[in-house]
């Protein structure tokens, strides 16, 4: 049976959003078809807005300005720490875990020679100029495990100043986790992380 | 941590959708936000696109024009058979089924005194007009059980010609279903409705 074209064109849209198959894409199509005609007009202009969604000049956070309400922060500051993230989720992942009170620094991405992803693709250069002209005394690397994440934390330590105290966050059992039932890389990076009771 | 009021719309708006929580709408936001610009404006516009979403004047689908492609195609009309089914989604599962080659008419929900929903708040009198006028020899009753469900048979059988084939769809054991899983009154439907060999 042929959905009329318009309601085709929705299904095809929400089908593009990651993790949405066809069935999940039409059921939501024929939900939203149900919709009063200002919440739909509503959802569409939320989802034209997020076009020219601002990022922070100074972290590359996603922002209301120029500047993010992190970066703005003077409690922020005062901590000296910049935490390295890849992407802006990684960062809202660490604010709810409020185990860090310092600035963040995006990268984009991590290096990756296959994909053409050298230093210049990443937001790195202007990583080492705010180093240079901001008062920091830890670098806190929070780049997910990989070898392309290890290469990128080994690329960073080795233009960063040698003063500088740069730390790489924590790999180990998650909590929660079983031993029986975990990798054998995790349990390697566990017992190599152990520390002193 | 607070998301730009931009983001935060989407993530509200996407939340909306039934099916997607409060996390699975902030992963789906941060990957539209993403997307390039004349993805996300024709995403947006498929959105505005299904308010004015037409419905047939005659069996109440979703169509492109005033009548739908079922109800204008010759061959359906030959099977003088029309299901009745609760909402286009019941009607697009009968279709994939392949095994009903008639017209449709849906009656947008069920008899629901509780909820103040009678038969003029249903497309009941159009259906009877329908039967009148078309040349329908046989009405199948694929309306989903449940004491609404069975109400709503019930009535539309005691407005139906007497002379006219009324059926409603079986119920019993679904294909692939074990008797052990099942709940009773589905082995109770079963039993009553079970066919000599």
């Amino acid at each position: 049976m042929e959905l009329p074209v318009k309601l085709q064109a929705l299904v095809d849209g929400l089908g593009n959003i990651p993790g949405v198959g066809k069935k999940t894409a039409l059921r939501q199509a024929l939900s939203l078809a149900n919709w009063d005609k200002s919440e739909l007009l509503e959802f569409a202009k939320s989802i034209s807005g997020v076009v020219d969604l601002q990022r922070c000049g100074r972290c590359g956070l996603y922002a209301e300005s120029d500047c993010c309400s992190i970066c703005m922060d003077p409690h922020r500051s005062k901590e000296k720490a910049i935490c390295v993230v890849e992407t802006f989720s990684d960062c809202i992942a660490i604010e709810h875990s409020g185990q860090f009170r310092g600035k963040y620094h995006v990268l984009g991405g991590v290096l990756n020679p296959l994909l053409g992803i050298g230093p210049e693709e990443l937001n790195i250069s202007h990583f080492l100029q705010r180093i240079a002209e901001e008062e920091v005394e830890l670098v806190i690397l929070a780049v997910n495990p990989s070898v392309e994440g290890d290469a990128t934390c080994s690329y960073l330590k080795s233009k960063l100043p040698f003063s500088l105290e740069v730390d790489r966050i924590g790999f180990g059992i998650p909590m929660g986790g079983s031993l029986e039932h975990l990798d054998i890389l995790t349990i390697g990076k566990a017992l190599e992380n152990r520390r002193k009771m």
